[in-house]
C-alpha cells in the first residue's frame, strides 16, 4: 500500500497487457438464474454479493481494476450498502486495482467524513470518483488521504451521458469551456506536493467520457499528467478508437470501463450457448484486447 | 404522502412559526458524555442513534423540517448507514419534514438506482439534495419520483462553502455565471408538467448559501418558484439578515438550515450550565427566532 496509486495501476496494467477496468454495477433484473431472489429482502442483497463474488474471480485473471459502482448496491438498501464495501476488499485480496464509484462531494468538512468513509479507512477501495463542483475545498479531503495512504481520486471533468454538454459545455469569453476549467483545476491540484508519482502520473485523475473523443483530446493537453477514468465503451455506445483519444501517444494515461457489456454478456447474442462466467470471460478478454489494439494503433 | 412536497414544506413551516432547518450531523467527538463509544464500532453507530433519536424529540416542537447528512453517517460504517434510514423515519414519524442531504448525482441509469434508495423507498426522506453537474439526464430520475411520489429535490446552485466560486462563478461571454445558468436549469424543470404544487412552489428547489446574499438575491429573481434550502447559518458565519435574500418578499419561498450551532450548542458558551436537551432547544428556538425576525423584517 505504500507504492503511489498511480504506479500501482499503471503497474497492473503492464502486467494485465491491457488499460481496461470492470464496472461492477449489479442490476438485480439483469443478473443470472440462481442470483434471483425477492426483491428488498436481505436475500437478494446476499445474492448480488455472491454474484460479485463469482464475477471477480471470473474477470481478476484478466483485466487490472475494477470499479464498483456504489449506486446499484444503495438501492439494496443497507445490506447493499455494507456488501458494496465486502466486494472492495475481495476485489484488493484478488489483487485487482478498485476504483470506488461513489461521485460524493460536499463542503469541507462534509467531504472531510466522506474521505474518511470512502478513502481513507481500512475496507475502502483504492480510489474513488469525485464531484468538485463545490471547488477545491470539497476536494482537499481527498486529496489528504491520497498523500497519507498512497490513494487516488478522479474528479468528474467530462462525463459520459448524453446532457453532459448542458452543464459542462458552459463557456467564458475566452473560449474556454467548464470541462477545459475543471481539467485545469484537476490538473493544479495534481501539481501540488506529494502528489506525483515515479513515473510522472499523479494521484489526481480525471473522468473523461469515451462518448466525448474531441474533448477527450483536448483535455489530455490540459492534463499530462493525469490518468484518465474513461466510462462509456459498450452499452453506452462509445467504440474502441474512441476512448484511444484519452491516452497519450505512448499508449499511457488512462484506463477505460466497460459495465454492461462484459457483467452481463451472458444476454448478449454474440455469447449464447456459453454459461455467464464463460461469456463474462470471453466478453472481458475481447473487451480487453479490443482496447489494447486500439490504444497500440 | 399525496399532497405536493412544496405545499407540505410550506404548510409545516407555517404550524412551526419559522422557514428553519436543524441540519442532523452527528460527529462522535463532538457528541455529549453518554454517547460516545470506542471508534469504528457497532456501539459507536449505536450511539449516534441514540443521541439522534433523542434530538430529533428535542427539535420537533420547535421546527418544521430536518436535514440528515448522510456522509456522517456513512463515516460509521454500514451500521451508520442503516441508522441515517432509521433517523429519517423516526423524524418522519415526528411530524418532521426531512430532507436528506445526499448530494447524489450520475449518468441517467446510475442516477435511477439513486433516486430508488433515496427518494422512492419506503423509508426515503421527502427530499433530497442532488447535484447536477452531469445535466439533466442524471436529475431526471430524481424528478420522476417527485412527480409519482409527491416528493422534492434541491439542486446544488450556488453551495455555502468559501471555494464555490472557484467554478460556480465561471462567466459565459453575456455575464451569465454558471451558478445563475444552474438557476435557470433549475428553474425550467420546475416548471415541467407536473411539478408545481397549489401554493405556486415547484417540487424542484434550490441550494442558494446564505454566505453569498448577492448572489442569493439574483437567484431568487432567476428561480421565482422555487424553494430555496440555505445553508451557512451558525457555524459557517451567515447573519439572519444574509438568509433574509434567499425569500420572497411575503416571507417565503425558503427555508434556512443550521446545523452544529444548534445541535452542538452544549459546547457554546452561551448555554453553559444547561444539560445538552436544554441547549439544543434553547438554540433551536433562538435559532428559530432570528430568522423569523429576519423574514418579516
Amino acid at each position: 500500500m505504500s507504492e503511489h496509486f498511480a504506479d500501482r495501476l499503471l503497474a497492473a496494467i503492464e502486467e494485465k497487457g491491457s488499460p481496461v477496468c470492470v464496472g461492477i454495477d449489479p442490476r438485480p433484473d439483469r443478473l443470472p438464474e440462481g442470483f434471483r431472489a425477492a426483491p428488498g429482502t436481505l436475500q437478494e442483497a446476499e445474492a448480488v454479493y455472491s454474484w460479485c463474488r463469482e464475477l471477480l474471480e471470473v474477470v481478476a485473471p484478466v483485466v487490472p481494476a475494477v470499479k464498483p459502482q456504489i449506486a446499484y448496491f444503495e438501492a439494496l438498501g443497507a445490506p447493499g450498502y455494507a456488501a458494496y464495501f465486502q466486494v472492495v476488499e475481495d476485489a484488493r485480496r484478488l489483487g485487482l486495482v478498485v476504483i470506488g464509484d461513489v461521485k460524493r462531494n460536499d463542503i469541507g468538512a462534509t467531504a472531510e467524513a466522506y474521505a474518511a468513509a470512502h478513502l481513507a479507512a481500512d475496507r475502502a477501495p483504492d480510489a474513488v470518483t469525485v464531484n468538485a463542483y463545490l471547488g477545491a475545498d470539497g476536494v482537499r479531503p481527498f486529496l489528504n488521504v491520497c498523500r497519507e495512504k498512497a490513494k487516488g481520486v478522479f474528479l468528474l471533468v467530462r462525463t459520459s451521458n448524453p446532457s453532459a454538454g448542458q452543464v459542462q459545455d458552459f463557456t467564458d469569453s475566452g473560449g474556454t469551456k467548464l470541462y477545459e476549467m475543471m481539467g485545469e483545476l484537476t490538473a493544479a491540484m495534481g501539481r501540488e506536493e506529494g502528489m506525483t508519482g515515479h513515473r510522472g502520473y499523479s494521484a489526481v485523475g480525471a473522468v473523461v467520457g469515451a462518448t466525448w473523443p474531441g474533448e477527450a483530446k483536448k483535455l489530455r493537453e490540459i492534463m499530462p499528467h493525469a490518468l484518465f477514468l474513461v466510462p462509456g465503451y459498450g452499452a453506452q455506445g462509445a467504440t474502441a478508437e474512441d476512448c484511444a483519444a484519452s491516452f497519450r501517444e505512448d499508449g499511457t494515461g488512462a484506463i477505460v470501463n466497460a459495465s454492461r457489456s462484459v457483467i452481463y454478456a451472458h444476454g448478449r447474442q454474440e455469447y449464447a450457448g456459453m454459461d455467464w462466467k464463460q461469456a463474462v470471460e470471453a466478453a472481458a478478454k475481447a473487451f480487453a484486447e479490443d482496447i489494447a489494439r486500439a490504444v497500440r494503433a
